[in-house]
């Protein structure tokens, strides 16, 4: 069974989570089949160590690892790649995908443009 | 004239700066009748105060500001109230626009899921 994460920064005000939750449930909703979990880099739980133990004890055997990231900087050059070399040595037959940041999309950009220009208008 | 101004967090890695500038030019490119510019809370500049006597300077007579920011803690609510305060009291003349973040739309939550879903998917 497939899992798939949302990596997020996390923040000290548990506010900050709420639109990272309400991505998770929407994803969750169209793929029920999969769980589709949270992990943040630092300042809230779980950490992506943690999501991936709470996924391999609930079945999954591959995760999938979006950056819900706008921008790429040292915490998605650096840190992320550490961090699932750790985890890939402690789950050394789990296969774990990284895709790119969601901020590379041009599909994003579209969306945020429309944002935009959408309130703008008002 | 409205002036538009995208606000991001910032990062040392000029490469972070990337998505931000796609959405501006996205968003100019719609609207090339008003500027359209970024700010950045740190480590990048121009600041937000930078941002306003620039276009102040062009002949920008209101500003709307848009947090493209998906979480919101310290950041959003301490951090920028204060900053648009100081540059009302720099421009007592200039009305500025504080829209909601970015993350707080459900339009961007269903973006992501998208997002999301379709890599997941390929």
């Amino acid at each position: 069974m497939q899992g798939i994460v949302l990596f997020a920064h996390g923040a000290r005000d548990p506010q900050w989570a709420q639109p990272f939750e309400a991505i998770r449930a929407r994803v969750q909703a169209r793929r029920p089949e999969y769980p589709v979990v949270l992990a943040f880099l630092e300042r809230m739980t779980p950490s992506l160590a943690e999501a991936c133990d709470q996924l391999v004890a609930r079945g999954v055997t591959a995760v999938t690892v979006f950056p819900v990231f706008m921008g790429q900087g040292g915490h998605l050059k650096e840190d992320l790649p550490r961090i699932v070399e750790e985890i890939r040595a402690t789950h050394p037959g789990l296969p774990i995908a990284l895709q790119p940041a969601a901020g590379e999309d041009p599909v994003i950009h579209e969306a945020m443009a429309g944002w935009v220009l959408s309130r703008f208008e008002r």
